[in-house]
């Protein structure tokens, strides 16, 4: 085992002052490992492309089999007391790369995400040698005024272009989601943040179909699962906005305090976007809370072909996206972005003298909305977090690199594919579409059961073949997800850019391998 | 301009079957400039280890003193709709590190943390090239079984080693308090989480000298800053326990709800440890949750000479460690630790069942709690997140590096420099100490007021000579922060295990250079 080999050279963090050759030492020695990970999975896809038979491709996906105790055992992970040094460095580097799943093969299409790009890989290098703080400007200049201006950007983007418009990144999409509603609760009523949020019956609305981080944000902010308004949806997954308008009517008339309206660009399962524009014009209406869950299809705005789906989109107060998703930005990158950060601040700053260097928080920001300024650059100010890392920049730097045009083929290529799926799928003889197809999502059951079985039991068969299929794929390369639907769960694939219809048909034809041994 | 060059050869993020070749080519085109910047860190230090003068040591935090119209001036991001390709990025690469701070160097003690070192940034590359996400195991099979052991390993550090005893990261300290704050309020009163926090008068404790995250997570969770009841300190900047014990009293004598108390182990400027024994025997006598704020001086924990100061800590509730701050690990590398992991999950889960495949989650949390196990895997079911990077990784593979004692020998030479600046401080005509010496900072006043003035007129002296210092030390190398005292804002040097006794010699003649120009 590991613990009894101890290096005779044993590294010391306190001493070195030679830390760029020991970098550069363990560069050489890990480059070669991580370098043949993203080899196996492009052979992989060339594999698949070239129409070469699936047994020969390399399988990426069989970590995800494994359970835990497996992983344990062969991972052979040792907190030790002494040093195991650049051998144990190494071979704990190969034996977590055998057992991970390979993110960069296109047979990984489980969730809302993918394997990163070359690009991305250097962005988290640069964030790690930089090794800084964007709680304040003063220790990342740069990195702060990249945030900045690569919110700004995306807010444009967005049609968002008031005078205070921009964004900041957040810990992923549901610290994003998070932080609009605090930041809406806070404009809704601003007592709240020093009185607590007792007896006000705060109501937020959002639909059947939205992302479980709308309710936890509920929870968290001591509104509660039952201040969330479940808005149901039409039979393509939208928000229905009669329903919208009623629940808000209703949770007046009983007293109720609405505040806050999400609206979903691209959901979780179906990758359905809700009809902004007519949202945006109930939430005028009733003086709520816009805001904009576009974690996932955010990033059609790149696309011309794709962002006609964002129409409305400049009439949000805030609106969430994350180029981790449907970009290839390395996770977690997510933005909160808004017409107003001057209200993020609001919400959000608290007088911390050690920190932030100005007289007082309280008299800076009474500065700022009164000279109409908001150019603060502590960007801690206008967020839960205290500690932050530089997440702007993995966008920043894919977007100088691709061009907002590479972004754009990117998406569309990911739509194209999934285009592609959906047609392979209603073609087939043995599946069957379980949703409207959208997006970057197609959702269907395998040989589902026809009418003559009761519902339960339809939908428990559906259930088992549909977790049979997604357990067998791994060992044929392809990792694919599921999801509870009309009739049992079903099969999710998402595509991403780097998905070709190549891989569509082995996958296509894999599902059929495995499903057909529940229907013989 | 950058955009009037666009790039022969463009990248294309979709096409590429060979992206481990761009990958190796992207690595060979910024990895010298990386190797530079850490370089340059080394110079500088081996510089002042060798007693050279001030003026031939490399200045790394230069770019502190620059405004941010300036640096995004020099930066000229261009986020274009044209790619840039490979000379966009080394460009852009390059001016972003001449524009950072260099936290390598010795002369970076500015905040709660330092660079970080070589082990720090292979261990973000290796989870930049992984790119998976630890939400549910199935995508991060070996991630998610390291960052169970590693936080297991940690809880049992500080004595936290009930069966299900344990730990999951947060992306930062405040994020590791608030969900802290969430699980308590959860088991104080298990309705909130469906009801709100209406007319609750939830009330929480913690010390005036506290992080700032304690109260804004009462803010967010809806408990209102009137919840928090800052409790004063003693001289050295310990929470009084006798005040506590009052206020809980008299929290309950006015019909209010007394839930949780927060102990911090490291407070943000003095770097006071809080009687945790004390504490924990007042929770116990009330039954309310102790928290044990760690995020800075948790980490003495690995330090058999320190981890005295964290006596008591396995009757704790929960405890957040920080490892980015005094162990070197790279920004964010967060943990809440935990007796009882079930008490997360009950705090945190909701049903998804696009996610999490297990019947209900509902039904599988009550089936752990009945068989009094909870091997859950899917890790985001004990925390606010969805998507979830593997910070944990960061440690793991700097503990299985440096081992135990590595780390061990690192914070006890963190101690030991503050000890011998304080030494320094002490024995200096023009300085003089603002607070105890308890940890790793240093707090001290230069050329003080004396008695004649009025103690307004003092503290606006001593600040504004401290200001002036702290800005007038980046042109000499060194980054120093300040925070309000009692007569006027002070310095506050933050020392690091790779900190040595010559660079606090050369920092103090450079301090006492720029102080003297006020005092002439």
């Amino acid at each position: 085992m590991v613990d009894q080999r101890v290096p005779t050279s044993v590294p010391f963090p306190t001493k070195s002052l030679d830390r760029h050759t020991e970098l550069s030492n363990l560069l050489e020695l890990v480059t070669g490992s991580l370098l043949e990970h993203v080899a196996e999975a492009d052979a992989a896809n060339a594999a698949r492309q070239s129409g070469r038979r699936n047994g020969i491709i390399p399988n990426n996906q069989a970590a995800a089999l494994l359970p835990p105790e497996i992983v344990s055992q062969r991972l052979g992970l040792s907190l030790s007391e002494k040093p195991q040094g650049k051998n144990g460095l190494v071979e704990l580097t190969d034996r977590l790369l055998r057992l991970s799943v390979n993110t960069w093969d296109q047979g990984f299409m489980h969730k809302l995400y993918s394997g990163t790009n070359p690009v991305g890989v250097i962005s988290e290098l640069i964030l790690a040698v930089l090794n800084t703080n964007l709680h304040v400007y003063t220790v990342s200049p740069a990195l702060s005024v990249i945030e900045k201006q690569t919110g700004r950007a995306l807010a444009r983007l967005f049609g968002l272009s008031g005078p205070y418009s921009g964004g900041i990144t957040q810990p992923g999409g549901s610290a994003s989601n998070f932080n609009s509603v605090l930041i809406a609760r806070h404009r809704a009523m601003p007592f709240i943040n020093e009185k607590g949020t007792s007896a006000q019956q705060l109501v937020m609305f959002t639909s059947v179909d939205s992302h479980y981080s709308l309710e936890k944000a509920a929870r968290m902010s001591g509104i509660g699962s039952q201040g969330v308004y479940k808005i149901p949806t039409d039979s393509e997954g939208r928000m229905s906005v009669p329903a919208l308008r009623k629940a808000i009517l209703d949770a007046r008339s009983s007293g109720k305090h609405p505040f806050y309206v999400n609206a979903t660009a691209g959901t979780t399962v179906r990758g359905a976007y809700d009809p902004i524009e007519e949202i945006a014009s109930v939430c005028k209406e009733f003086g709520l809370w816009l805001h904009l869950d576009g974690s996932l299809g955010g990033s059609a705005i790149f696309s011309g072909q794709q962002s006609w789906r964002l129409k409305g989109s400049e009439r949000a107060d805030s609106i969430t996206i994350n180029p981790h998703k449907m970009l290839g930005v390395p996770v977690t990158c997510s933005f909160l972005l808004g017409n107003d950060l001057r209200q993020f601040r609001s919400a959000n700053s608290i007088d911390a003298g050690y920190l932030f260097h100005e007289e007082s928080s309280k008299v800076a920001l009474q500065d700022a909305v009164a000279n109409n300024t908001d150019d603060t650059y502590d960007l801690a100010e206008l967020t839960p977090q205290c500690g932050r890392k530089g997440d702007a920049l993995k966008l920043a730097l894919g977007w100088v690199y691709y061009g907002r045009i590479g972004y754009e083929r990117y998406v569309d290529k990911a739509f194209d594919t999934a285009a592609y799926l959906f047609s392979l799928v209603e073609m087939h003889p043995r599946m069957e579409m379980a949703a409207v197809h959208h997006s970057v999502q197609v959702c269907f059951y395998y040989n589902p059961s026809s009418a003559e079985y009761e519902h339960k039991v339809a939908a428990k068969r559906n259930t088992a073949i549909t977790a049979y299929i997604s357990e067998g794929l791994p060992s044929k390369g392809f990792m694919v997800d599921y999801a509870p639907g009309p009739v049992g769960k079903f099969l999710r694939v998402v595509t991403n850019g780097t998905t070709t219809n190549e891989t569509m048909d082995s996958m296509v034809k894999a599902i059929d391998e495995i499903g057909h041994l529940c229907i013989m």
